[in-house]
């Protein structure tokens, strides 16, 4: 199980970031989102519609108050990992993590993460140390639990599906 | 040499999708980004500014209109490779691109790709035929490129530098 908590949303401003972090987790092989900060009704439609759509059981939820999301993880024995650019090095850490078989909850900031939120986490890590994007750091840091096999992911229960084509597009409707 | 080019960014809409898309490129061993759609001065500006204090020589730049932009990479000489959900998969195909010693220009989409666009790439590529990030699929086709050596890239000339840490925040300032 590995669940991604992307902390402190912000209506508007922060709206097609957080859609993507959703997206990319459902993508790279996540299987939940919590989301965090301000409620945004229109960003869960539209991953739950992405859900019908392409398929898989990927969930979306919301919680106001990220750090009791994160203890009451910890009390159900997920391993913590937040990502940070001032974290170590996910590529040096990732084959301890990715084979001890213990949930994940993996933490996406927020413009300022408290201190508390680096204590409580059993890991930070970062994806190179230099300032880039929360949605790259995720897709890295999942591609890496995943150990690639995220790439491969089908799902049967899809209305749509690509036909990967080098010339034009391609999608069968069911 | 690796180009990003960024078709046709909105004002407002795109800002902060555009921001992550340019860091990435920089963070993930890309030399330059080129901005495409509505000029954009401040992000122009908050990149340069990224450059500034974390070293390297990254460039951005403004074009207008990037079907020129493609075409004049492609009379250059450089292999154009589109990033496209429905694409043949980076993964797949990354070792005839990456070690053939071409230049490359890696263009980036918009909501709305023209036909046009697909019929001048080398390649359309994606990563995951699932909806998803362009900040994402960025990311992970230059790690494919870069064979993952840009996760250990520094920068002598930087005025700031993080040092890896599981604990806390580190930085130190020239």
């Amino acid at each position: 199980m590995i669940t991604v908590l992307r902390l402190d949303h912000r209506l508007g401003r922060d709206t097609r970031i957080t859609t993507h972090v959703c997206l990319t987790s459902r993508a790279f092989g996540a299987d939940k989102v919590i989301l965090s900060g301000e409620r945004d009704k229109h960003i869960i439609e539209s991953v739950e519609s992405v859900v019908d759509n392409w398929g898989g059981d990927f969930q979306v939820e919301y919680s106001k108050n990220y750090m009791s999301v994160i203890r009451e993880h910890k009390r159900n024995g997920f391993e913590i990992i937040h990502l940070t650019m001032y974290g170590k090095h996910v590529e040096d850490v990732v084959p301890r993590i990715r084979d001890n078989s213990r949930d994940k909850l993996i933490i996406v900031g927020g413009s300022r993460v408290p201190t508390e939120v680096y204590e409580e986490a059993d890991w930070n890590l970062s994806v190179t140390n230099q300032p880039h994007s929360e949605v790259a750091a995720l897709a890295i840091c999942l591609h890496y639990m995943m150990d690639a096999k995220e790439l491969d992911i089908t799902y049967d229960d899809c209305k749509m599906r690509v036909i990967p084509n080098n010339e034009f597009k391609e999608v069968i409707k069911k």
